[in-house]
C-alpha cells in the first residue's frame, strides 16, 4: 500500500511514528513536510518541520520537548548570544547546528531542498520517503498589531512570533510568502496521485497543513486523487492539543473544535477531506462534520505513547479503507 | 610607545599575552595576524590564528591545547561526522563554531576580514588592535609526495597537512595561494611605519611570519620603518619549541637553529631584522648571529607562565630600545 502523509513539525512527526508501527514492511510511506517555517538564521538554513519529523522517525529526537537533538548542547547559542548575534530567541543547539550547516553548504553548493533532505535523511534511516512540499522558498509572516508603526501593523516571521514572542499576541492575519510562486517539490503531486491513501496528521491547519495545500498544484492534486483523504483533528474538546495554536486559530476566526477545523479544511472535492478522526469525547460533533460531506469518527486521540499513536493510525487507516470500499 | 607585532597562533599569542603585561597603558599595541592558515570547512570561513590571537588575549583559550575555546563541547562535530561531512580532522568546538558562524555571516553580508575581525574583538576586549595581514584569500599549501598520482606530488592546504596529517611527510615545498595578488589589510602598512618598535614573536618563520611579510607592501614597510625590528628564535637548541615545525623547516632547507632562522629572515634591509633573542642556553650562537648584521641576546625564551613570558617581552623591547637609541 502506497501511503502518503502530509507533515508540520511535532503533532504530524509522531503521528508518522505511530503510523510505522501500524503499517506492513511492504507498505509505502511518503511525508510531504511543511517547509513555509523555514528561516535563515546566522546564514543557515533552518527546516524546523523537516528536522523534527527527520529527528522523531530517526530516533535523534528529544522526545520532552518534541523538537531538537537528544544529548543536545547550548555552548554555541550561548557564544551567538555573546557576540550580540540576533536573533537570541532560537533554540539552536549544539548537534541541531551541525544538521543546518550539512544542510546550508549543500544548498549553497547548488542542490535543491529535495536533494538536500534525501542527504540528510540518509543518516537518519527515517523509513520514510520525506519530501519537502517545494524547493522554492516559502515563509509564513504572521500580522500583528504594532501602535509605534504608521500602519498600526507589521509582520513578523513564524518562528519570531511562535518561538520568540510564544504567540502571545493577537494574530491579525497570515502571508504565506512566496507560496504563489512556488510550484511542489519533484515527486509530491506523484506522491499524492498514486497514493492509496492520503493522511493528514494532527497538525496546525494554517501554518502547517494550510501552507502545504496552498501551494498550487498541491491542492489540485489533494482534490483529484483517487485516494481517500483522511485527517486526524488536531483540537480535542475546545483545545489545540498543543496550546499555542488556538491563538492562531482564534485570529482567523476558525471554530477552535474538531468540527470548526473540519469546516475549514472542507470536504473533497472543493475542500480536502473524506474522512476525519475525532477524540471519542468529540462524539457529539460526528454528526456535524457528516453534514460538511465528511465521514467522521471518534477514537482516542491522544498520542500519549507509540501504542496510542500506532491504534489511532490505524483507526486512520481503517477509517481510510472504509471510505475506498 | 606604539608597538607593532607580527603574529601566528599559538607560540604569537602567547608572546603578545606577555606583552600586555610588559607594557604600560599609554602604550599602543598592532597586531597584524597571519591569515594564510585561513581555510572554509563546512561553507565557513575559519582564521586559526587570528581567533588563537583574539581568544587567548580575551580570555577565553584552552590554555593546555594552547588553541580553540575553554569549556568547549564538540557535540557539532560530531555530528558532522555522522552526516559524512568531510573533513573529519579539524578540532571544530561548538563555541568555537559559533565565532566561525558569526565571521561567516558577516563577510557573506559584505564585510572584509578587517572589520569582521574588529566586530569579533570587540566581544573579547583583547586590549590590542588586531588587524588581518590582508583582507584578499591567501592559504599556505604544503607539496607533499604521492605516489599515486602521475606528477608524483600533491599539495594539501596547511591545515590538512598540519592537523590532519599531523605533520607526518616530509615538506617538499610551500605554495602560497593568492599571496602574490594580495594587498595590505587597511592600518597594516601605517602600523609598521608608524611604528616606535616592531616585534616578531616566536612563530613559525615560514607558514606563520613568512606569510606575512611574503605580502607585497608589508615586506617593504618591514624593511623600511624607522622602528627597529627585534624578533623571538621559535628554535631553542635543534627542536622548535613546538615540535611539528622541526618537520616543516627541514623539508625546506633552513637549519633548524636560533641562528638558522635568523639567516633565514636576514638583517635589514635585505632581510626583516635588527635583533634577535636567543636561549640562554643557546648565547654561543650570538656571535654567529652578529655577523648576518643582527644584533643578538640571549635570555631565558621558554614561555612556560605568564610572568616568564613577560620577562622574554621586556627583554625584547630592551634589545629593541638599545637598536633605537
Amino acid at each position: 500500500m502506497r501511503i502518503t502523509a502530509l507533515s508540520g513539525g511535532i503533532g504530524g512527526a509522531r503521528f508518522l511514528r505511530g503510523l510505522l508501527q501500524a503499517v506492513s514492511p511492504d507498505d509505502e510511506v511518503t511525508v510531504i513536510g511543511n517547509t513555509a517555517d523555514d528561516i535563515w538564521l546566522f546564514g543557515l538554513k533552518i527546516s524546523p518541520d523537516l528536522d523534527t519529523i527527520m529527528y522523531t522517525l530517526g530516533g535523534g529526537i528529544d522526545d520532552e520537548r518534541g523538537w531538537g537533538r537528544d544529548d543536545e548542547g547550548w555552548r554555541a547559542r550561548e557564544e551567538l548570544a555573546a557576540y550580540g548575534a540576533q536573533p537570541t530567541w532560537f533554540g539552536l543547539g549544539d548537534r541541531d547546528l551541525a544538521t543546518h550547516v550539512v544542510r546550508t553548504q549543500l544548498l549553497t553548493a547548488g542542490q535543491s531542498l529535495s536533494e538536500v533532505t534525501q542527504a540528510l535523511c540518509r543518516r537518519w534511516d527515517v523509513g520514510v520517503r520525506l519530501l519537502p512540499m517545494s524547493d522554492d522558498p516559502i515563509e509564513t509572516h504572521i500580522v500583528i498589531d504594532d501602535p509605534e508603526v504608521a500602519s498600526g501593523q507589521r509582520v513578523v516571521h513564524f518562528q519570531e512570533y511562535w518561538v520568540g514572542m510564544r504567540a502571545s499576541v493577537p494574530v491579525r492575519g497570515v502571508v504565506v510568502v512566496g507560496q504563489a510562486q512556488a510550484t511542489p517539490a519533484p515527486g509530491v503531486v506523484e506522491a499524492l496521485l498514486d497514493a492509496d491513501v492520503v493522511l493528514v496528521p494532527p497538525s496546525n491547519p494554517i501554518v502547517s497543513i494550510g501552507t502545504i495545500t496552498g501551494v498550487e498544484g498541491i491542492g489540485a492534486a489533494l482534490r483529484t486523487t483517487q485516494a481517500p483523504v483522511v485527517g486526524v483533528s488536531p483540537i480535542i474538546g475546545r483545545h489545540a492539543v498543543r496550546g499555542m495554536a488556538e491563538q492562531l486559530l482564534a485570529g482567523l476566526g476558525i471554530e477552535i473544535s474538531a468540527a470548526g477545523v473540519a469546516a475549514h479544511h472542507g470536504a473533497r472535492p472543493a475542500g480536502i477531506l473524506d474522512g476525519w478522526l475525532v477524540e471519542e469525547s468529540d462524539a457529539d460533533q460526528v454528526p456535524l462534520i457528516a453534514e460538511l460531506g465528511i465521514r467522521a469518527r471518534a477514537v482516542p486521540l491522544l498520542m500519549t505513547d507509540e501504542t496510542t499513536t500506532c491504534a489511532m493510525a490505524c483507526a486512520a487507516l481503517d477509517l481510510a479503507a472504509g471510505l475506498r470500499a
